[in-house]
C-alpha cells in the first residue's frame, strides 16, 4: 500500500484537532460495494477524507479521534488464516496503522462502545451501508443522521490546499491521463466504434496500474455532457469528445478533456468553434490567481464565447446584456470547473456549496452558471479544472426556438446549421500559485496543429 | 437497450405468477452506486432478477406484480429536458416498458401507496440503498426486512434452467471471455508486470462493448484464490493464473480460468500438476448429467488429485480414507463450481444454500467441501462452472505441519519442494443436457500443447 510518511498524516490530524477543539471526530471508511450480490463487488474505493487523514486503503475500517482523551483509534479486524487462503498473506492492520502514526487498533465491534453521543462529529455519509451502520449505532433512522458543519468546514479548510507531495501525485495522475488521451486520439479512425477507443483508454489506464477517476465520457455526441454510451460508429466529419481521467494508487485524480476530429483533420467550421473554446480555456487559465473569483473567470470565458459567436452571426445584440441574461448557458450549460484532488470533483461529498461558495458569492439560477461548482475567491494551493465547452444541443435549441427564449439574441436560422455539430470541451488541471497558474503534467496535445499531428503520427 | 422479445418477459412473469398464486411481488431494481461521492458512481449494474423478469437496464426502477388485481406496474421517472442535456435524448420509459410487455408506468413516489403490507413478497436486498428505501416504506429498520422464501424458491425454479435464447447470450459471454484469455496468454512475458496483462484483458473486454462479470483475478501467486493485486513482476519459471470473465450487454456472465507458464513453456514439475488438474476438469465435465449430484463430482475430482499426488509422493495412505477425512481440501480449498447465468455465481444474492443445496444434501464443514456452492442433483438446463484447482499455500502447509494436521497422510518434506509452486486452476462453463455436457463457446486453449502454441504465436 502506497502511503505518505506517518508525519504527513499526524500533521494533518493535528491541524484538524486544533480546528475542532473538543469532542470526538469519527471517520467512516468505505466498505466494499456490492455489484449484483454481496460478494461480487465493484473495485474498492476508500473514502477520500479517510485517505487524507488515515491513508489506509482497505475496506471495513473506521477511525476515531477523541479530543478529550487524546486517543486516536482505528477500528478494523485483522485477517484470519481463512482470509489468507482467499486473498493471500497481508501486512497486519496493526503494522499498517503504525505507518500512519496510529498505535491503537481495536476490533470493529468495539466502535459503538467508544462513541459518546454528545459533541460527536462526522461527515456526510454518501454510502448507504455506512448510513445503516451509524443509524443502528445511534438508534435513529438513516435520514436522521446529521453531519457536523464544523467538521465539514475544518476538513475543507485543509483539503483545499494541496501540498508539494500531493502535487507530485496529482501530476502523476495527469500524466497517466495524458497518455490515455494520446492513445484515444491515435485509436480514433472513421468506421470504428466508440467502444474500441474506450478499450484503448482502459488498456492505457491499467498499464499505469491505475483506475478510472470517473466513468469515461467518450462520444461523437459530445453535446451530451455525461455521455457514457459508447455504441456509435464514428464517421469522418464528426468530432469525438474524450473526458476521462486516471486515479492513482493513492487516490488522486486527473480530469482532462480533449476533442478531436474523427478523420484526423478539423473542418473549417469545426476550427472556428474549436478556436473559440481554446481561447476560452487559455484565457481562463491565464486569469487564475489568488484573490480572483472563479465565477468571474466563468463569466469572462462566456464573454469570449458570445463575442466570437457574434462575429460568426450565431448571436446578435449587446454582449453585456447577453451575459446578464445568461444567453451563454445555451451553448455551455455547465460550469467552468471545479476543485480536484482526492476526488475528481474534490470534496463534493462534503457539500458542493461548502466547497465552492461562501457568504461572498451566491449560487445563480441561470442555465450554465447554476452548475458552476466553484465560484468563490481562489487561493494559492487550490487545484482546479478549467473546462470550457461549446455544444449545440438540438433538443435545447428546439425548446428555445419554440418558446421564443432569448429570441432577441439568438439567430435561430444560423443555429440550425449547427444541429449536427456535436460539442467541444477542452480541459486541464491547474495549480493556483502566487507566481501564476501551473498546468499540471506534461503538455497534452491541445492546439489544432498538435491534435492533428498526434492523430497523423 | 438490448432486450429479449416482450413474450419472453411475459412468459417468465406468467410462470412466476402461477407459482406464487396470491399477494403482491415487488422487485427492487438497482440504483447507481456511489464511489467516492453521490454523483461519481460505479458503472450501473441492474439487479439480475429484475433483468430476468423486466429486462430494463436502467437505475432507479422498481416493479410490482399484483396477483389480486392482475396489474403489473413499473415505477420510475421519465427524463426531463435537464436530463437530456447531461445524458442525451433517451427512449421514454413508457416505450421501454411496452417492449417488456408492461403497460402501466407510475412515478417512483407512488410505489409506497401501491404496496399492501400483507402477503407482499420481495427478494433479499443486498443493496443498502434499497434496504433503506424499503425500510422507510415499511417503517422498520433495515435489518427487520424479511425476504420471502416462497418467492426465492419460485425465482430459483425458473432461473436455474437456461433457455435457448439465454444460451446464445451466454455463449457470447464465453466467446468474449475466451478472447480475453488468449490476449492475456499472448501478452504475458517474463519481466512484465501483472497489470500490463490485466490492461490487455481490459482492452479486450471493452472491444466487445462489454464489462467484467467480476474483478479480474490475475496473478503469479495463483495459490491466492481471489487475488486482485496486480503489482508483481512476472518471472520465467512462474505460473500465471487468469480467472476473468465478460458480462454481456444483457447481463450474462462468462467465467473462465486458465493457467500458463510466464515463460511460455511448462517445466516438467508444472506439467505434472497441470495434467492432474486438467484430468480433474475433463473427467468432471464428462460426468455432468441430469440426476448426478454435483457434490459427487467434486469428490471424484478430489479422488483424481489424491491418487495422482500419491503417485508423486505428496500424500500416502488410503485414498478413500483421505477422501473421508477431507485431505484434498489442503490442495483445493474451494468447491468444484457453481451455477452461472445472469450472475457469475448465479442467484447467489438469493442465498447460496437455496441455489445449491436442498433436503437431499447437507453442507459439509470440511475445508474445500464447505465452500462448494452447488452440491445438489443436476438437471437438464443447468449451466455451471467446472473449476478444479490445485494450490500450494505456504501459510496453510505451515499451519498443518505445526499442528500435525493429517500427518499420517501428508509428506511434509516432499510438500516443501512445492512452496514456491503457486497454483493452477482450469475452468469452463458447461450446459447440462440429456444428451451429454455442452461446453459453452469456442474452445479456449487448454491442453499443454494448446497453451504453449498460443503463447508462441
Amino acid at each position: 500500500m502506497k502511503l505518505f510518511s506517518a508525519d504527513t498524516y499526524i500533521k494533518r490530524r493535528t491541524q484538524l484537532k486544533q480546528a475542532m477543539g473538543s469532542g470526538q471526530i469519527l471517520f467512516s471508511g468505505n466498505q466494499d460495494s456490492p455489484m449484483n450480490y454481496t460478494d461480487n463487488t465493484f473495485r474498492f474505493r476508500q473514502d477520500s477524507s479517510f485517505l487524507y487523514y488515515f491513508g489506509l486503503n482497505l475496506p471495513g475500517l473506521s477511525a476515531l479521534i477523541d479530543l478529550e482523551s487524546g486517543e486516536e483509534i482505528i477500528f478494523g479486524n485483522e485477517y484470519s488464516i481463512d482470509d489468507i487462503i482467499w486473498i493471500g498473506q497481508q501486512e497486519t492492520l496493526k503494522s499498517l496503522a503504525n505507518k500512519v502514526g496510529i498505535s491503537i487498533l481495536k476490533p470493529t465491534n468495539e466502535l459503538a462502545q467508544n462513541l459518546r453521543k454528545e459533541n460527536l462529529h462526522y461527515l456526510p455519509q454518501y454510502r448507504h451501508d455506512n448510513q445503516i451502520i451509524l443509524s443502528e449505532i445511534f438508534g435513529i433512522s438513516p435520514k436522521e443522521l446529521k453531519a457536523s458543519e464544523k467538521l465539514i468546514h475544518a476538513v475543507i479548510a485543509q483539503r483545499s490546499y494541496k501540498t508539494e507531495e500531493e502535487l507530485v501525485e496529482m501530476t502523476k495522475a495527469v500524466n497517466a491521463t495524458g497518455a490515455m488521451h494520446v492513445a484515444a486520439m491515435k485509436a480514433c479512425k472513421p468506421g470504428k466504434m466508440e467502444y474500441e477507443v474506450v478499450a484503448k483508454i482502459m488498456e492505457t489506464v491499467h498499464n499505469f496500474n491505475a483506475e478510472l477517476a470517473y466513468p469515461v465520457i467518450f462520444s461523437v455526441n459530445g453535446q451530451t455532457l455525461h455521455n457514457h454510451y459508447h455504441g456509435n460508429i464514428m464517421n469522418a466529419g464528426q468530432l469525438a469528445l474524450n473526458d476521462s481521467g486516471c486515479e492513482t494508487e493513492m487516490g488522486y485524480a486527473g480530469d482532462i478533456t480533449r476533442t478531436f476530429p474523427v478523420s484526423g483533420t478539423f473542418t473549417p467550421k469545426q476550427k472556428e468553434i474549436y478556436e473559440t473554446v481554446l481561447q476560452m480555456e487559455t484565457d481562463s487559465i491565464a486569469r487564475l490567481a489568488p484573490g480572483v473569483y472563479y465565477k468571474d473567470i466563468h463569466l469572462s470565458s462566456n464573454r469570449i464565447l458570445l463575442e466570437n459567436f457574434k462575429t460568426l452571426g450565431l448571436v446578435r445584440g449587446n454582449v453585456d446584456d447577453m451575459l446578464t441574461e445568461g444567453v451563454g448557458g445555451l451553448f455551455m450549460p455547465h460550469g467552468l470547473g471545479h476543485m480536484i484532488g482526492l476526488d475528481v470533483h474534490d470534496m463534493e461529498g462534503l457539500g458542493e456549496n461548502f466547497v465552492g461558495y461562501n457568504a461572498d458569492v451566491q449560487r445563480s439560477t441561470q442555465l450554465g452558471l447554476k452548475s458552476l461548482r466553484l465560484a468563490k475567491k481562489l487561493e494559492a494551493g487550490n487545484v482546479l479544472t478549467v473546462e470550457p465547452g461549446c455544444y449545440f444541443i438540438p433538443e435545447l435549441i428546439a425548446k428555445y426556438k419554440t418558446e421564443g427564449i432569448f429570441k432577441e439574441f439568438l439567430n435561430y436560422s444560423k443555429l440550425e446549421e449547427y444541429l449536427n455539430f456535436g460539442g467541444i470541451r477542452i480541459e486541464d488541471n491547474i495549480h493556483v500559485t502566487e507566481n501564476g497558474p501551473q498546468i499540471l503534467g506534461s503538455p497534452i496535445p491541445k492546439t489544432i496543429a498538435e491534435v492533428e499531428d498526434t492523430m497523423k503520427g
